[in-house]
């Protein structure tokens, strides 16, 4: 099933506001192994009607979002009631929604207002429990003299548009699939690992499979290797990536890291501190960011100046001297530190150069050091070097030190016992 | 001039990645007047040919992101070389900066990593200094047998692009206009103010201003106004806007709320510390995301567990237990001695409800308190409620609390030697 995504609206093209439809629209039809061929977004206006002209020919449905609504520039409706030579009919049941939406509200109906109750003849009204334009279905050959494929309208702000696709859009979307062959798609995560080494790993051996499809995500410290193909490709492509990486991919969900990292630490009944220079609060902000962080993480310490690293943390004035801010030795103080302190069983640290000044020959802009205590073991440092903008660095070192700790808690899992709180 | 943005990347179409390049580009070029007139999202793939083939004559100007890595599904360089029957040629200043780069991280070279010094030939290469691929300029015209609009190759990660986009291509597209009428254009940054408040504030007055144009674009505690008109529409604009908003207008360069406080701070010889109980490390996070935070700032707490308050902050639990650990006396001790501790001229604190679980009906989820101490003055401490997403509440409660540090500094600034450092 060819499908297309038109996204009508000026202010999408003037840069005022980001495009959400395509990554909901997608990642619900995904559910049913089917995806976007292509996205356009148009100008309001006769654009779409263009638009759609030279698209109706290569497709099977269509999506348009946007142009439903009450004001002089919403004529999405019309123009395509226009283009398939249909009539517009006034729904007097849309119009009995739309009425009783305004009286709660104390709204006045106006004839701008009323447009919304019509609707091209022999179209499926959807709907709208958040606002008063409904969407439309036009299925495929609506007009028996004028080929078109399955077409479905849908009002432009998201809060509208989702709840009203799951409802409404999802079911017919099904029906319309019947014994239709479906692909799957599964996406791995991995941490701290450069495209091109993952690619090295698993390239030539997934794409030696006929007819799977790989793709490579790159984010800082991250990633998103992505397979998409049939239940036999796909066994083949999965079986080449849990060889070669099974130890590296952290999810195959959505999940972040840091959400694998609180789940992990909350199974486990551990607890986690952080001690910060060079990420600056970063770790503690990720951490905080999943819901449920309270019940595992107890304590951030953003020790930036040395003077906070000697009053909150206890490393000798005499140690930063000796190694320097930036050294496995203050690193792995930091961490052991931390994690007595909060009472804690295990704790992260990170003392390093973020940049653009602060570098010099040993120690150059960009390179870290993470610390790791926990309890019953000697604190660890290991060091990184990411030499890169001081936003991306900062990135970089969460996911090092996040993919440490998952490591660390997932060999814990496996040899039971091997970790004990105090 | 017809301008065409074309996405590239399946990722986009899975609903994997949120595009960031069209509102990007899109206010990037509005600087100079222009506007996009359509973007498309395609498949890597042979798609990138079919939507090139189908743009370059209604275009000028096109612009096309993605798949200029080292990955396999990295074609648009190849694709795009053929299309116009152009040999690549290997560049070799680009050669250069990508050894250097793998030689700094310690990367071995490979052959895919090498394609990406391969460029169209006559095409002007754009260099990325956050990353390995370059982007590239092929001017109208360059296959003097086929007539091609101008067309810039950019890498997919925004943060390759934006900074490439600032330093080379808003250049070039500037020399393309010449003579061209030229618009000019103004942002106005108001952080924790909602939008409509703001439009009620100056809307009308600017929409009676003819032909000026007027955008709003709302984020998490922060709306960003915008301007656009010729310079008489610019000045009887900038004056509506300076009657009414001229306190709250933190900036109007392209300066974020964090850069103008650590700047202020800097400029005023002053230093900050920062205790978060609710915002978990954000503030810190942002504050350290700026060069030379390390000058003004010396310590963060993220007191996360009551324990942690009491310990780090000296936070009594009798306070905690009589208000609560979400409240303006726990807030104004939590800043007080954060000051205190850090031996810091100011500080900053936060405690509040994030969600989704917490709340109670005195104190509902998005509840927040922000206490500010200084100097020789008793510490403060503000209600908030932002009833929102955890992540979104995290910003806006970070933007309450750094609009009431700068309006403090601006305060303190005004009235010379109102502050004084301990």
């Amino acid at each position: 099933m060819r499908i297309f995504l038109i996204n009508t609206g000026t202010e999408l093209l003037l840069g005022d506001v980001r495009d959400a439809h395509l990554s909901f629209i997608a990642q619900q039809i995904l559910q049913f192994g089917l995806r976007i061929e292509e996205q356009r977004t148009v100008l309001d206006g006769p654009a779409i009607q263009t638009t759609l002209t030279d698209i109706f020919p290569k497709s099977d449905l269509i999506f348009v979002t946007g142009g439903l609504g009450p004001t002089s520039d919403d004529i999405t409706r019309d123009l395509v009631a226009e283009l398939l030579g249909l009539p517009l009919v006034r729904d007097e049941n849309v119009l009995q929604a739309i009425t009783e939406r305004l009286r709660k509200r104390n709204i006045r109906m106006t004839d701008s207002i009323l447009r919304q109750a019509d609707a091209p003849e022999g179209a499926q009204i959807l709907p709208n429990r958040s606002g008063t334009a409904p969407g439309l279905f036009l299925p495929a050959g609506i007009n028996p003299s004028l080929p078109s494929p399955h077409l479905f309208l849908l009002p432009g702000p998201p809060r509208e548009l989702q709840p009203m696709f799951k409802e409404f859009v999802m079911p017919i979307v099904q029906s319309l699939l019947e014994g239709a062959q479906m692909v799957k798609r599964k996406l791995y995560k991995i941490a701290n690992m450069g495209e091109s080494v993952v690619e090295t790993m698993v390239g030539a051996k997934l794409l030696a499979i006929p007819g799977l499809e790989v793709g490579y995500c790159a984010r800082p410290g991250e990633v998103d290797l992505r397979i998409v193909g049939n239940p036999a490709q796909m066994e083949a492509g999965d079986a080449v990536i849990t060889e070669s990486l099974a130890e590296f991919v952290f999810t195959t969900t959505d999940e972040t890291l840091e959400e694998v990292i609180v789940h992990c630490l909350k199974k486990q009944g551990h607890t986690l501190a952080i001690a910060e220079s060079c990420t600056g609060g970063l770790l503690a902000h990720r951490i905080t960011n999943v819901p449920g962080a309270s019940d595992v993480f107890l304590a951030g310490y953003v020790t930036y100046s040395n003077t906070a690293k000697t009053d909150i943390l206890q490393v000798e004035p005499n140690l930063i001297q000796e190694h320097g801010a930036v050294s496995a030795e203050v690193a792995s103080v930091m961490a052991e530190n931390a994690r007595k302190r909060s009472g804690s069983s295990f704790s992260l640290a990170t003392t390093g150069i973020a940049g653009p000044g602060g570098g010099n020959e040993a120690k150059p802009v960009g390179t870290v050091f993470v610390g790791m205590a926990w309890a019953n073991a000697p604190a660890t440092a290991q060091r990184f070097f990411f030499p890169t903008d001081r936003e991306t660095f900062k990135q970089m070192v969460a996911q090092a030190a996040f993919e440490l700790l998952r490591k660390q808690l997932i060999a814990g899992d496996g040899a039971k016992g091997k970790f004990s709180l105090r």
